[in-house]
């Protein structure tokens, strides 16, 4: 079988796979620092070398901000699109780094060994999975498993600001029968998981204005509008008592759960006590009446991401503030439209500022849901492929995260998105310390032969 | 006329009596830095060497903190107790200063000649309008006009550590038959005022505590309850729709008042609207019903005067928040208890806090308002005396502030005391290019000599 022949292929490729993994973690390609510029391009150079290494035409491709990497391996069949990115968060606060985060090594854990880096999950141990399955394949049996292409992005991290523009510079280019994505996690560390919902998300951000300067509160404590009361008052109003957002029409394109859908996730027998236990808590607190795992993945919120106003450091000081404002993000699911959404929400807002107040508002960003073309044959073969390598089934699982690449590729090049990962919530993506289990790496690259042998 | 020689002395005095104000404000006296420690000592030595040159037997008194100073004249009749204070706010922001803070000089403005620097009005000036009334009465007669004592303080800007253990040990040296502080301001540049009613202030810092870490919004938006909007809910119960406070209890021994101080109060002519207009406001916030010179004087009230929580600099981040705080201050009027309010207002809030999430206090004081006893003849004594150096009468006054060491003087010592001073609104207290008028050191020098006279 040719398959168990690449699978033997991974195992005993193992080592030196880690040792391609670790060159490409220690390139420090921060791309939101412009320190790092050099080095985000270094990551780039390194993706090329290695994936014309594998036969691929594969080429740096200028944008205005950090390059992508743009590589075909040609031939014909089911045109694959692999998509992962180069570019890593930064790494403050350093001093909780147990290690350089650019000298990843490999550490044995009690659950494990893990590799320990940025980046080391997100997203270059995810990408380089692919990558690896790739190779194997061509050295069994001297060819890619089929038509295959790689768009590898390195502003992920920085808002992605070059990626509209390139893909509809590019849109022949990049159009592919299907886009396979590597940047997500399994349900749990026995059961492998398709991501076919992501949530989408509207960011704004509400300054009320109340004096034109900081007053003292003796002097004008009462008589003048205090602009943290105002704002309090709106972020008290964007709830009901159940739990439900109160924005006009904030429900509309809301679905529910198919059936279908609705008895799958039952069946994955999901711990709301533990989820919440982990993190000190024990309440479920958004909407009644729903389950914890629609609240996480397929119904829409609105939290406040942070506050500001007035004095909050050491001790006291009785000013009365000129300003206070707020961060406030909704979570989007099915067809709401965000640009509606923000229409409503200012209108809203600004109903509930006095005469004498003002507000200012400032978007950080609107992109809208992505739910995935489910009833796409390759979603069920990839199930089954990934099925076969995992101790449980794989799952159709929603994910609370945003990563509006799957929603760029279906707007701009009309090309459906599979979301295939290989993380754990205990990556620490993002955060100090981040690792990648063995296990996934390892294990994840048997998984991507097993669905390439299943799309191809 | 005794007096008037005294008049007159002070007028051909008064470049002299700037030299010396000049020479005391250039001791940087900030009592908040440990830097600064020697130069609150040379500022007590200062003033003991100047009382000293009037014949007063003055020493500098050591405390854990900052010396206080302590001189009596000596002799019979009527006791009186001055108070003021010889340290001054820090300095900071340093680059909006117009002047070195600590090099003093006399300006020319459209507005007349004032003396620049820190602490020219607070306190420094006030105080030794006093001292040069003194000065200049002893020139002239041999002698102080009475009975006086000082208790000039080096810590009122940074909370009065050592003052109620300096008062209690010393208690019977201390009490007098009135107290005179100068640390107030006129009603408007032409009305001279007598301060009877000072607020008390409950300060309170509320630290919410939801997860036990910060969250990614994405993975727990929606199941897991965000302190920031447990805080919001809080902090708009705290008013009612019109205006109220609804902490229970909370308008307990708030009284009404008097119809003469309300008379009093109207023929003030208050301009409402250019007070507000002054901050760039036009609608009073306050309770419905209430004047604005209750709501600023008479009235107690609730605000909130920092909120922080998640994150607030510059862009976006998704995170849900562990914990939020906000600081919220409540002035204090008549005989409402700090202390039961205090109870009653963390008794509202824990019951607001839901069972998930915890709720930690933290106090920054509790200080009951003071009511002076107007009824004491030398209040209308000292009031007639006041409206003959300025041209509108002097009227009896509140004040939004809070002045804690009236308070400190009526429970400890059983003595009550009359707040008079000359400050202005915008003589920049507490900021950059803190200034105090001429006219107000010049007429303030000789309203001290009137009610001096009129009083012993």
């Amino acid at each position: 079988m040719s398959l168990d022949a690449v699978l033997a292929r991974i195992d005993n490729d193992l080592p030196d796979a880690l040792d391609r993994l670790q060159g490409l973690l220690r390139i420090p390609s921060i791309s939101t620092d412009p320190a790092f510029k050099a080095d985000c391009d270094a990551a780039a150079d390194w993706l090329v070398a290695d994936l014309r290494s594998l036969g691929i035409d594969a080429s740096k491709r200028p944008t205005p901000g950090h390059p992508m990497v743009v590589g075909h391996a040609g031939g014909t069949g089911t045109h694959l699109m692999f998509y992962g990115h180069y570019d890593v968060q930064p790494v403050d606060p350093i001093e909780l780094w147990s290690r350089d985060p650019f000298d990843p090594q490999i550490e044995d854990t009690p659950r494990g060994k893990v590799i320990r880096g940025r980046g080391a999950c997100d997203d270059k141990g995810q990408l380089m999975t692919f990558v690896e399955a790739c190779r194997a394949w061509k050295a069994v049996h001297g060819t890619l498993p089929g038509n295959i292409s790689f768009f590898i992005e390195g502003e992920e991290e920085s808002g992605s600001p070059s990626l509209v523009p390139f893909l509809k510079d590019n849109t022949d280019e990049l159009r592919a029968d299907i886009a396979l994505i590597c940047d997500t996690g399994m349900f749990d560390e026995q059961t492998p998981a398709i991501t076919t919902m992501l949530r989408g998300m509207l960011q704004e951000e509400i300054t009320i204005t109340g004096p034109d300067k900081d007053l003292h509160s003796g002097m004008y404590g009462g008589i003048a509008m205090n602009p943290i009361r105002v704002l309090a008052r709106i972020i008290s109003s964007l709830h009901d008592a159940t739990g439900r957002v109160t924005v006009p029409g904030f429900y509309d394109g809301v679905p529910e759960l198919s059936a279908e859908i609705s008895a799958q996730w039952d069946a994955l027998g999901f711990d709301e006590a533990a989820f919440l236990n982990a993190v000190g808590l024990s309440e479920k607190a958004g909407e009644q009446g729903r389950s914890g795992l629609e609240m996480i993945w397929s119904r829409p919120t609105c939290e406040v991401n942070g506050i500001t106003g007035g004095y909050a450091g050491d001790g006291f000081k009785t000013v009365l503030p000129s300003k206070a404002s707020a961060k406030i993000s909704f979570r989007l699911v099915g067809t709401q439209d965000p640009h509606a959404l923000r229409d409503s929400f200012r209108a809203m807002v600004r109903a509930m500022v006095p005469a004498d107040c003002s507000v200012e508002f400032k978007s950080h960003g609107a992109s809208p849901a992505s739910v995935m073309a489910t009833d796409h044959p390759a979603f069920e073969q990839a199930r089954l492929a990934l099925s076969r390598e995992w101790p449980n089934d794989a799952a159709f699982i929603g994910s609370g995260g945003s990563i509006p690449i799957a929603g760029y590729f279906k707007s701009i090049l009309g090309m459906d998105s599979m979301l295939i990962g290989f993380g754990r919530d205990d990556d620490q993506i993002h955060s100090p310390n981040e690792k990648y289990d063995l296990e996934s790496f390892h294990k994840g690259i048997r998984s991507w032969a097993r669905v390439l042998a299943a799309l191809t």
